[in-house]
C-alpha cells in the first residue's frame, strides 16, 4: 500500500469560516474526510496535518523522505513568499502535487508567482475540495 | 448525459515526436482514446478537436454556448499571447478547465503567464495525459 | 460616394450575449443597421464585417487599399497582441478610426496597450454603439 | 435645454502658434466657434474656458456638479499627471468625455497614461478640431 | 537535391508598396525570383510561400518535417507576438534560419525580441532582399 | 498655547458628497468642528484650511515657519504627484503629520506612493474623521 | 469591557537595545505598561504578546476570532514579507490597526510595501511609543 | 539690448533658510542681485521671477514670447513632475536653460528626471548660484 | 578564548543527500567536525546549531548578544526572504559573517539578492565546506 | 578592388580552445583563411585584426574612414555593454556588418542586446565561421 | 596659477566630421583653442587631452591629484558605462565639471544615465564648444 | 609548486588614499605583501599586478591558462560592467576566486551585480585586506 502525505498550509486550519466566497463552505475536517474516503479507493493511505509555522512544514517535508510515496500540498500562503519549503521539496525527491482551493491565477498579482511550483510535479488548482481528489488521484498516477 | 468539449492547440498534434523530454511520448491520438474511454466512466460524452488556428479555436469556444456543458482546453502556446481566446471563454460561461502536459512553472518564463487562467475556473499542468483524465474529472465535478 | 469599410474583431459576433455590463446589451447586427443608416446621412457606402482570424481581419485590410476610402476598425482582443494588424494598416495608408465598446483604461492593465492605436488616425472608446456613429463621422471628416 | 462644460487645459490657449506640425493650425477660438455652432444643433448649451493651473480646472469640475449634465474635456499636459482632476471627475458624476487634439498612443511614451481617462466615460483623440464636435455629440449621447 | 521551405509571414505579400523606406522596393515576387535563381547556385530546390495567418505557417512549418532539409523564414509582424511559430519551429528539428528585410534592432522597442530566434539556427537581418540570398546560402551549409 | 496648521489638499471640500463608500459621510465642516473640540482638549489653536491649488499649499506650509509649532495634513490625490508640496515640507523643519482618510494602501496602486510621507514624522491613514484627531494628538505629543 | 489584542513581531523584544537612532529609547515592557495604561482610560482591556515566529503570530490572530474585539499589530519585519500574517487578519473579520515605531516611507525600498496594510483598517507609523496609544484609540473608536 | 526672463520655481523663495546643506547660504534675492550684475555685463536686460504655482510659471514662459530673447529657468520641483512646463517651453520656441542649484544626479532617484530638460537647449546643475551665471552667458551666447 | 555561533538555516539537515551535484557530500556533521577542529586551531570556541524555523534562528541570533563575539551564518533559503534575520543582525552590532556552500549568482535569479548580505559584515560563497572555515577564520580576523 | 577592415572583438583570439561547445573548433586563423579565400572571391581586399582592447577597437573603426569600403565586426562581449564602439560606428558612415558566431538570442539575457545593432546596417549570427563568409558577401552587396 | 585638466573621452577626436547634426562644426582643436584662450582669461592653465582608452582616462584622473586644482571632463560614450571612471573620480577629490556637446537628456533613452554625474560637482550639457568654456569658468568658480 | 594569478582592476592603485572610510587604510603593496607572505605558507607561488585597463585584465586571464593553477582576482569597477572579463575567465577554465574588499551588496544598487561572480568558483567580500588571504586560501584548496 502507497503512502501519501497530504500537507496544508498557514490559515488552511480556518476553513468554513475563512472568507466562503473565496474558499468555499468546506471545512479542513471535511476535506481531510474525503481524502481518507478517496484514498480508500486508490488503495493509498494518507497523513494529514496542517501548520502555521514555515519550519514545521519544512521539517515534515524532509521527514516523507522514505517514510511517504509521494507529498500533497496545499501551501497556501507560503507558496508567494517561501523558498525554504521550495528548497525542502527539492531536496526530498518524491512526486509532489500542488494544490490551492481558488484559482490563483485570477486573485491579486503577488498570488500568480509560487516557488512552490517550481518544486512541485504538477499543480491543480480551482477546484475547492475536489481538488484535493484530483490531486490524490495524480499522486496514485506516479504509482502505477 | 453531458457534454464536455475537449479543445487542443497548436502544436499538439505534433504529439508523440515533438520533443518528447518534455511533452512525453503519448499522441493526440493515445490521449484522446483515453478521454473517451474515461469519458464513458463519467457517463458523459466528448467532443475532441485540435487547431493551429486561433481564430478556429475562438470559434470552436463560441459555439460551445447551449452545446457543451464544459470545455476543457489545452491552449498549448496560445495560452500566453491569446486575450481572443481568454475573452472567448469569458463569453461562453460555461466551466472551463485548463490542462497544460508539463508544469509551466518550470519552464521559460513567458511560459508562466497563462490568458487563459484568467477565464478558467481551473488549472491542472504537469501530469501528461493524465491531465486530461483529472481535467475531465473536474468537469464532471461541475455537473453534479 | 465615398466607401468605408468597417472591420470587427474576434468574439464581436458574440455581442448582445457576451458580457452585458461591459459591453451592452446591442447585438452586432443592431451595430450594422445603425452604421448603415448613419452611412446615408454621410453620403458614404460602408463594408461590414466580423472575424475571429488574426489572419483574415489582416486579409481585409490589405484589400482595402484602392478599394476604400477608410477604415473604421474595433480589432476587439487583437488591439492587444496583433503586431500584425498593425503592419497592415501602416501598409494600406487610409485613414483609419479604431474603436472600441468599452473605455479600455478603465479595464485590466493589458488592454490598456493597443498596437493598433500606433497605426490609427485617432480612437474613440467608451461609447458603445454611439462609438460606430462618431467613427463612421470621424471617418467621413477625412473626405472633406 | 441641456448644458455641457467645455474645459481646456494648459497651453490650449496657445493653438495656433503651438507646433502647428502636431496640434494643427485651428486656434481655441476657432474651436470654441465650431462648438458653440454644433451646441446649438444639439439644442445644447456649452461654456467654454481654458486655465493653465490644476486648481482652478479642480475647481471648476466640482463646480460643475449640479450646473451641467455632461463636462467635455481636454486635459492636455494635466492628463498625464494629475490625480487631482480624476478624483474631482470621479466626485461630480457626470460624464465625462475626454478630448485630445493629437493621437496620444502615437506620441512620448509618458503621454501614453491619462489619469482623467480612469475617471472618463469615453475618450476621443487624434481628430484635431473634428474630435471636440464628436466628445459633444457623444456627450449629446448621455441625455437621451 | 535538397529542398528548402521559405515561409513569408503576415503582410510581406504588399512588399514594394508597403512603406518602402523601410521595406524596399523589391516586390516578394522579386524575391521569389531571386531566391530560385539562388537555388539553381545551391544545387537547392525551394518551396516559396506567404501567409496572413499565423495558424497556416504552424502547419506548413510540421509539414516540413520529412519533406525539406531546411527552413527560411521571415516572420515578420508573426516574429513578435508568436510563441505557437516558435513551438512549430522547435517541434520539426531542422535548421532554421530566421530572415528580416530591416535590421529590427534599429526600430520600435517591441520589434527587438523575436521569439522565432529562440528557436532558430541562426538570424540574418537588415539586408533586404540579398538577406534572403544569404540565409539560403546559410540554409545549404547545413547540408555539407 | 502651541498653534497647528491643519491643511486640507484638492477635492477634500467635496466630503459628505463625493464618493461617500470610500470617503465616508461626514463633511469638510464636521471634520473642521471635531478637530477645533480636540484642539481644546490638547490645549492648542488650529487654523484649518483647504485648497485645489498645490502653489496655495506650497504657499502656506511656508508661511508656518515661524507662525505654527506643527503641520497636520491631508494632501489627497497631491500625496501622490506633488514634489514642491514634500520640498515645502522639508524646508520648514516642523512636526508634519501626513492623514489620509482611506487606508491607500488598500486602492489603486498609483495612490500606495506618498511624495508627502518622505518629508512627514509621522503618518495616519485609513480611520475617517478619526483619523485628524488622532494627528492632532501625534502633533500634541511633539510638543511636550 | 472591549477587548483588545496587541500583536508585536520579530525583534520587538529587543528595543531600547536595538538600533535606539531609529526604534528609540523606550523598551517593550515600557511600551506594554503605556499601552495597559491607556486601556483603562479607554475602558478597555489589552492583551500583549511579542513572537519572532511568523507561524505564531498567524496562530494568535486566528485565536482573535471571538476572544478579542480588535486586533493592533507592529508586524515589524513580517510586514514586508508575510502573505500568512495578511491571510489571516483577512479571516478573522476584525478591526486591525496596524503600527510601527519609526516612518518606514523615509527607510529602505523595501520596507515601503506592507502586505499587513492590505489587511488593516488603518495604518499609524513614525510615532514611536505613541503610535501605539494612539492605535489604542483607533482601536477603540470602532467600538462606539 | 537682449532680454532674459529668469523664472524661479516653488520654494526657491525659501533659499537661505531652506536645507542650506543642500542648497546653499545665498537668498533668492542674492541670486537675483547677481543676475542683474551679470547681466549687465552682457549687455542684456532680465526678468526675475519665482512662483509655487505651476500654472503660472506656464503663464509667464507663455507670455515670453515675442517679449524675450531667451528663458533661464530653475523649475525646483516642478522638473519632476510637470509635463504643462515642458509643453509650455516647447511651444515658446525660445533658447531655454534650465538651471538647477544642487547636482540633481547625486540625489533621490525621483529627482533624476527632468521633464523640462526635454524642452531645455542645455542644462547646468550642481554650482549653486554661480550656476544662474552660467546659465546668462549660455542665454547669450545664442544671440550672437 | 573568543566565541563564536555558527547558525545554519533551513534544510541544510538533509546536506549530503540534498542534491549532492550543488551542495556536495559533506553532511552537516562533517562540517561541524571540520569547523570544530578549525576553531581549535584559532583558540576559538564555537556554538553549532540548525533550524528550519526562521523565528527560532531569529532568537538565536538575539541571544547571541553578550554571549559570542562573531556569528557566522548560512541562512540557506531564509537568506533570500527574511527580513527579520537581517533586522536582528542589525540589533545585536556583532561581527557576522555570512556564507554559503554554493555560488548564489550562478543559480536561479531569485537566489542573487540576500537580505543578510545587507546586516553582513562579509560575505563567502562557492566554496563548500572550506566556506565555513574561511568564515571562521575572518571571523577570528575581527578579534584581533 | 574594395576594402573591407575585418575587426574581431575580446576573447576571440581564444577560439578553438575556448568552450567549443558554444564557438567551435575554429580558431580565428582559420576563421582569417576562409575570410581571405573568400575575399577573393568577391574582388575584394580584407584586413583582419583583434583586440582586447574596447579602445582599440574604437580607433581601428576610426581610421576605417576613407581607408576602407565597410566593416564587418563582431564585437563579441563589448557588443552587449560598449556605446563607444556603437558611437565610432555612427560616426564613420560606412557600410557595418554585425557578425556573431553563437544565437545570441538562445543565450544570457544579458546577451540579447547589442548596442553595436543599433549602429549596423545588418546582423548576422549563429552561423559560427560560416558567418563571416556570409558578412563579407553582405558587404560585396553595398559595393553594387 | 591654477591648472585645470580638461578629458576628453571616445571619438570626440572624430568633432567636426562626426554627425554634425549633432555635434556640431567645431573640431576638437578648435575647442581646445578657444578653451585655451579662455584660460587665460580665468589665469589658469590648462593640460588638454583625449582618448579612446577608458583605462587610459582612469589614470590620467589619477595622476590629476596633487597636479591640478580641478577636472573638466566630457566623458562621452564612457558617461553611460563606466563605473571606473566615476571611481577614479570619486578617487582624487577634486572639483569635477562634467560637460557634454548635445543635450543628452533630449537622445537616447541610455545616453541619461551618467555614471559620471554621480562623481562630479556640476554638469553642463547641451551648449555645444560654448559648455567647454562655461565649464572652465565654473572650474574658476571653485578656486575664490 | 601551485602558482596563482592575483589581478587587481582599475582604481586599486589608489588604495590607502582612496576613500578610506570605504576601501581602508592599506596600500596595494601592504596587500602584495600581506599576499607574498600567506602564498609562502600555502606553498605556493604568486604574481600579483593591477591594471586600469579592462583590456589588459582580459589579455593576462587568457595568459594564466596553463601558466597558473588559480586566479584570484579583484575586478573592482569591472565587476558591474566587463562582460568581456566574464568572458575570458569562462574561456580559461581555472578555479577562480573572486574578491572585493568592501560588501558590494551595502553600497550602490549597480554595485550589487557582477558579472564576474557569473564566472567564479567563489566570492568573498568585505574583509578588506584579509579578504585576499582568504582568497588564497580558497585557491589553494583546489589543489588538494
Amino acid at each position: 500500500m502507497h503512502r501519501i502525505l497530504v500537507i496544508n498550509g498557514p490559515n488552511l486550519n480556518m476553513l468554513g469560516t475563512r472568507q466562503p466566497e473565496i474558499y468555499g463552505a468546506d471545512t479542513l475536517a471535511d476535506i481531510e474526510a474525503a481524502c481518507r474516503e478517496k484514498a480508500v479507493g486508490l488503495n493509498a493511505e494518507i497523513e494529514f496535518c496542517q501548520s502555521n509555522y514555515e519550519g514545521e512544514i519544512v521539517t515534515w517535508i524532509q521527514q516523507a523522505r522514505g517514510n511517504f510515496d509521494a507529498i500533497v500540498i496545499n501551501p497556501a500562503a507560503y507558496s508567494h513568499t517561501s523558498v525554504a519549503i521550495m528548497d525542502a521539496l527539492l531536496a526530498v525527491d518524491l512526486p509532489v502535487i500542488e494544490v490551492h482551493l481558488s484559482n490563483i491565477h485570477r486573485r491579486d498579482e503577488f498570488r500568480h508567482l509560487s516557488y512552490v511550483s517550481k518544486a512541485a510535479s504538477g499543480v491543480i488548482c480551482g477546484f475547492g475540495k475536489q481538488g484535493y481528489l484530483l490531486a490524490l488521484e495524480a499522486a496514485a498516477s506516479f504509482f502505477r
